[in-house]
């Protein structure tokens, strides 16, 4: 995927948000200071998971989950030119789970 | 129900909000600035529970449950073009029991 | 009592608050806006106690119990238009007991 | 003493603060709005105690203790029309021995 | 020494605060609002020590230590109209050992 | 390296600060302000690890790793005239494997 | 050194500070106001270590230490006319070793 690899620490992961809807649900398109911030997004990179009081706390996400966040959860980082949101576990809202 | 699903982490649960009531008691409608805030719902999803020094804490509530919260708990979310609330357990105030 | 009840979650009650005294001590009457905010009221309905480290503690108040708070504790919910308050236990200044 | 008696929770106690002394050391009577807030009464009811990890811990001050507290503690209440605080222990800064 | 004692609750301490000294280095009086506020006092009552899960923690302060502390510590009180400080042990920072 | 050599106190690390780039990915140089402050940076010098309630927190960075961190992390300090952070693990993201 | 010591308290340390650099890299001397407070001192005294939960925290400086800390960390004190610095070892950042 990237070059550079981040491996998180402790109970954190690495999100790559989703980019956001191009078109309204109406169909039209939206310019792009009134899209909105996006709240999904993909787990790209899982921490070991946090230590307390000497037990390790296990993650309940994976590499690949698409998981959903609130507006100002993480921090940005940028890795080869894309961009990249790290946060912790406890930040995470839910998975989403996609029927067909 | 709705095509995507969430699966809450932790102690939180996803909750449908009720829609505010169209009219008052004595009759009239409420135009929609008025209209307050919802603090009923109904329970859509349930976390596995929050886990406290090894040992998950059971969850209080379950899918179905009408349950109060306060009117500024949790964070709003939009799955398939619907308003959701996801918050902690701890939001949650009591369960609605209605009696027939 | 009403046809909706409130099971509250955790060490919270539901609490019915006394009407404020309509005449003060020389018998004047009070007109509404100089009223005190009531902080005294009932106890409606006990959650079943709040788990810390995996035990339960015990509740200290019990339906019916005369009870005393703080003038800003608890959230204000309205039960088929009743108003009531919902509250941890924690906010709960002490039990009043009436002697005759 | 009242006929409403309180019995407060936790390791709350209720505190029926000494009325401000009248005079200053010179002999000199002092107008009302000039009085310190008092800062020191006598215990007139004391909770159970506090609940930390299911251990009740002892309560430090007794009934009829007289007490030091800071200008700020506690919440004022007031029970067949006479003022008194509700505090919680941590609040009391010392127990005032008089030797004669 | 003073005819109202005040037995201090859990780690706190009562300290006679030292009188500021009079003059400067160099020998000037300095006027009464220049006078820093002391920082060093005299303990004169100590309290039964803290309790911690259980346990009580010993006091590492006796009766007639020398302390320091910080200019914001404590709760200024007064008996027998001298002035005193009551503080918790955590606000001394040290006590001072004079060799001659 | 350097003359003056840090050991950094419980869970704390000495980074160098990665210099940003001098260029923009289209080839431009950057004036001087326009710069991004570093969130990248190589461990330096690494502390024993927390003590937490007897135990001691294995670290989970070494001397020579590369590390990501937040914008405001840690305390600038200089030594030898050069620039280091200093700053408790918990302040780093993760660490960065570049892989060729 | 001092006629007066001071023995911190608790997991407290003495610090004398360093002065600071009268002459710049560059061999220019710096007026008084434009000094950086300085951020490296020498341990003086140690205090006995941190309970916790009933278990002491051994210190991890020592007397003759040169250590480093944050620019606000600690209280000023003033010793037989000497400035000190009193804080706990928790705002110690890290030891300094010079190697020769």
């Amino acid at each position: 995927m990237a070059k550079v690899k981040i491996k998180p620490l402790s109970d954190r992961v690495v999100i790559k948000p989703e980019p956001p809807e191009e078109k309204t649900e109406s169909g039209l398109y939206i310019p792009d200071t009134a899209k909105e911030k996006p709240q999904r997004g993909t787990v790209i990179a899982v921490g070991p998971g946090r230590v307390e009081n000497g037990t390790k706390i296990e993650m309940s996400v994976k590499e690949g989950d698409k998981v959903l966040y609130g507006k100002y959860a993480g921090t940005e980082i940028t890795i080869d030119g894309e961009e990249y949101l790290i946060m912790r576990e406890t930040d995470i809202l839910g998975i989403i789970e996609e029927e067909k």
